[in-house]
């Protein structure tokens, strides 16, 4: 997923904007305008690393400093890895710094955390996609999205917009999931896939019959899920729908849910509850 | 800290419009426009409560429809409460339903892991301030300070323009603590309070010396702190001075730190790493 | 599709602001402030109505006025009707006028412009949907596919974002379609359906093994959409996939390449050449 | 009208953004991003071309890729023309491709029709000038009135603050063109023009005696409107006023209204009835 | 000039945004959230005031408390007049105080100004318009026009887009007035007035016998002003054109201007070099 | 005080279109698209120059001519002083002119009566810092401050977020200075400095024994805050607590107010009422 430049550009500035706000009151009083500086982006542990392209269009194109990258996103780097270098006007790049590692720090986590889920389940020999969900900051969509992506995930429906996903709450007004199933096969567009949550084997069963391109099992036990995907295996309905497995799985129960052999399990916790990677700028040169 | 409430529906509204697009098609789809619904939001886990007049602000002004809180920002709450109940135009619930908990998830996680380390200190029967830093995810930074205020800490500086703060970088370019002292203090405003981030005890005496507010110790070993604390005692000058100490702290070693007797501790997990407080939003009644 | 009123409404401001500039500098000479008015909004043509909400939107919700509609979008109304009433501050109803017919009569025009399409089909006795594209005026994105859907088509995808669809330049690049659809199957999310266009017979049949979920024929003669259609009938794949027809089609021809039994015929038209629906606002009392 | 490169770059962008969304999920998975190519511009129809200085912004200056025309603004060209070529990042011209036709293509459709009507007055050897009016696409009211220009057309005012304009619901609200006159000439700025829409021959002497500078007659029949020209040539107040003529008038009965000798015809249909030119992009070559 | 409160009201939200920032952490901590008050704007000095009705929106639309006017825009106040009384939410007047009175404190400030003028023209039995310029704060375009209006002065024109003024950089880039107004007679829009800056009688013969509508006499004396109104007269062609006297005139010279008969004299002062009123806002009860 | 240039851009785009709306109908008219000129900035009278790091960004990276200044910000100069050329596209330099000069002219006449304010107070070998106050034109608070920077003077607080100051209003609220201190030390961040305005003696003392950073005496007479500040020096409080002092406070009368050693005078009137310098814009070549 690369953004033009124009666009995330306009992104980071507001992010810059924020952190800045009237202007950072220590650096224009020590560093001298005309002082060039040359400095490093360490990580300090394990890590996937991802938001370079972010830091080359923030460093490169916002800010008009050089940025040179020294590994790619989605790399696997060790401790204390120098993964950047900067090089340019110092009171802008120290001006730069904090809302840099901000992001940076988050998308690794994101990244690293989906990589963690899905090499276990790649060594675990399973063929089964880790995907995220709408738990993400709020307007951090893209660039939560995007660390899925780059640590191997499956970013699911960007917003509201661009799938057809009925949910529990749907169900409870409309009285039933068949009745949400005819509304929306009567009139949903060909392009959208349509995706419903469903609570017993009836509804699955249903879902797979009606069409539904994916069928969501949601906060329910392994026993049951399992269940399910063996009556729907059964009935010859398997292949005719994706299965969706999600809530409150994490590093240490997803083997459990994978081998129950879903096609997707979705895990909010990527997004939603990011452990930052430790990344720091250190200036290594005054360049005159 | 209480915003304008015109001024917070506006980033509110840019969080909605990024989680909605071009419209609900699932809820357009299912949902007959005139349907209105009365649904509670639950806490499912224990938490300290915070964004709850952010949620005010959203459902009530920016969204239209009638929210009511049942506790309060700041209650600590046990598992499984009701903590609000929503109610109006079904459509438009279901819509604002993600923005909504992705928020106050996210608040109510920074207040709930600020507490604790707030209590911590507090049970020991210390007085240690707990305070933020700028490790705040973009886009989010009143929304994190907020939670931490309501979690009990310090916000520390909001960005970049509302206090001194001297950092490695700036002594790294500059050429030492002294000659970085030295002009903040020839030009700096009166307004703003003067923090410097010293790595020996010299540089300490000197920043205390100089008439510096605060030396922060960043980054240093329980020991180095404990004598370089012990040394201003002993020359009379630790009282001049507000002392900070960062880097890597967290609930386990927290108390360690906070018996060296430093006034704030400040610590960016609480807003970097942030783990999300579970809640969810359910439709419990639809009003003909 | 019915978008939150909050987030209309700041497009919906946008636009009255272009218009308005520095302020209506006739209606404030002219009108005195305490002046009320009432006026109607009359059409002046046989007509497919949309755009009604968006106007209770505008006049109630962002300019503060009554507005009253008499009929509904997606009614066919005859010459002349009164569709709409709307109440209050005079000066502010003359500000509106011009933004509020610049939208609805364009709404209106793509709302009769994708009904007689769909009405031919109908007519026909046939099953195929008319379906939109991304040929819509800049900016006008939600309005023109919110149109389309009133008349009775699909909006089709909304942007680059909510969809795969491979198109001629993407194949042009890449060397084949073959090499397209490896590509997106081995990446691609599952969220997603796929769609891609195909020039040949051959790039049909490995569309639809591969398992494309769409298969669009643009720009394609009657004769040659017919032959691959029942190709695929013949070799099975029919059911497999559905078949999007575009190109230059219009009222005139679009029942032929209706008969040949694609899903979805798709029609640029209704969007990149809109023919406004004639409606004007006229007062009809001055409420002292 | 040649607009500040910046402040042009800013409404491109958003126009951009809104067909981009969070990326081109299609373009991304197919296209590597070390791909150039080069693309022609091609317009399939005879048309007067208008939006390619607009195109030179958004290529060069926003995207960040080569844009050269190969033909100017306000050129008539043939079908099958290549007017453009467009050279640099192979994903970036393929996530702009469709915004930039858009635009253009409504631009080209404008000034081509424009131009229809400028030629038959010119042929007929008539002095008319052919304007715009107000009813352009919300947000598009810069471009659609450049591409009147760019077709040989007189923009007209810009929006509600640049020129005062009474129109019959002014008079319905005060009670009379005289009135309104009145109110209008005690306190309107020096800086503006005052034009005022008139229904019967006694008003339009009215306002060329008051000092209107322009007198416009709305939705009136062709002998009504040589009635009260006639009128106002016998009473030498024909050189007092402009006389602008508008209301339902088009390819055909245009010269009707033009050999009665106003100074200006003003055509809705231009702008609010657009039929968009066809223009294509093609890569023509990939460039390693 | 009344501006739709919805557009109004963005505006002013910007400027709170701008003084608030993260929020107002002296009132947060001191003031309760439910207290009410009661408060009243005081003039200090002798003003005409001027920005009453952007006060209403500011307090009553955007910050949600009631505001009560005492006295009109445009009305002469003596010193220490109360003007409006506001009462509602504490913590919210209280944030919205400075930027209020630093908005009413500059209207008021440049009414008065411009009312000074005005009246002095007034009083010595002239007939001329006194004109605002461009000269106005970035940003605040609408509010200093406004106040020039409520002043009694003409606001002139708003931007470079409402009239065609030729000022001494287009003639000295193009060689000439002549060529100049070639130029813009050929293309200018029927809609809007032609100015043009002349520097000698010839040029301001030229002018008028061309038909430029207003001349503009810059920064020359008055006997040069006054032969060039003469020659005028005596060549009857004083009566074909307006004319604008500009330049350093204040309100000790402005009578000497007045007498030589211009239409207009345009003073920058008013709204580039703006005198303050002095306005406050004091609390007068709390309402429990 | 140097903002990052992408920042900064964004405002003067703002400001640029608030001036230019749809185009400079004038310039297009006129020049040539290929027309490159030279001008330069002369200042018309003495002053002290701010602005020009602001001019660069506008002409060199927003509007993309060439800026070269020819002294610095800081610099005094004497009247007719060229200060800058600019060099390039004639259009967009013309468009560009009056934007820039309003902002250049306002910051000049700030950053001088700051200056003159300033060195009253050196020269009569006092050391006492000029502040501003918060009284700001709304949108132009980062540039009013820089230019009081420039100028000599201390910015002060920039907005309600970075500094704690309790005055009248807080204490008529709250009932007294006492409990508003009280509530303030509780709970506000170390990261601020608290400042209070108090109108006695008895409050003066309260304010500094409880540990306020600074004491504000606001619109008191020479005598009354001679005693106050002799009344803390005699109790050994004076070096506890910074004194500003405010309240109509001017070139005349500064010096009276100087000599009772307060640390800072604050003075509103060098931003709310600012005298703009004289600036002008002038071609003096056409470069083919």
């Amino acid at each position: 997923m690369e953004m033009l430049k124009a666009i995330l550009g306009e992104k980071l500035k507001a992010f810059l904007e924020e952190d800045v706000g009237l202007g950072d009151v220590t650096t224009n009083l020590i560093v001298p305008p005309e002082v060039k500086i040359r400095a490093q982006m360490m990580v300090k542990e394990s890590a996937v690393i991802a938001g370079l392209s972010e830091m080359k269009v923030l460093f490169n194109d916002v800010v008009g400093v050089r940025f040179r990258c020294l590994v790619n996103d989605g790399d696997e780097v060790s401790p204390n890895t120098v993964i950047a270098e900067v090089e340019g006007d110092g009171r802008a790049i120290l001006m730069t710094e904090r809302t840099a590692l901000n992001l940076l720090s988050r998308m690794c986590g994101i990244a690293t955390a989906t990589r963690i889920l899905v090499k276990k389940i790649e060594d675990a020999g399973l063929n089964v996609h880790v995907a995220a969900t709408r738990k993400t900051a709020p307007g951090l969509r893209y660039f939560d999205k995007k660390a899925v992506i780059i640590g191997g995930g499956d970013p699911h429906r960007f917003r509201l917009d661009d799938q057809i996903l009925i949910k529990d709450n749907h169900v409870a007004i409309i009285g039933g999931v068949g009745e949400a199933l005819r509304r929306v096969h009567s009139s949903a567009s060909f392009s959208k896939k349509i995706e419903v949550e469903v609570k017993t084997l009836n509804e699955a069963i249903e879902a797979a019959k009606s069409g539904a391109d994916v069928i969501m099992l949601d906060n329910m036990g392994v026993d049951e899920i399992g269940e399910i995907i063996n009556a729907l295996r059964r009935l010859n309905l398997r292949e005719k729908v994706l299965i969706e497995v999600s809530g409150r799985i994490n590093e240490e129960n997803i083997l459990e849910y994978a081998r129950l052999g879903p096609d997707i399990i979705s895990v909010g916790e990527i997004t939603h509850s990011v452990k930052s990677v430790d990344v720091s700028l250190e200036v290594i040169e005054v360049v005159k």
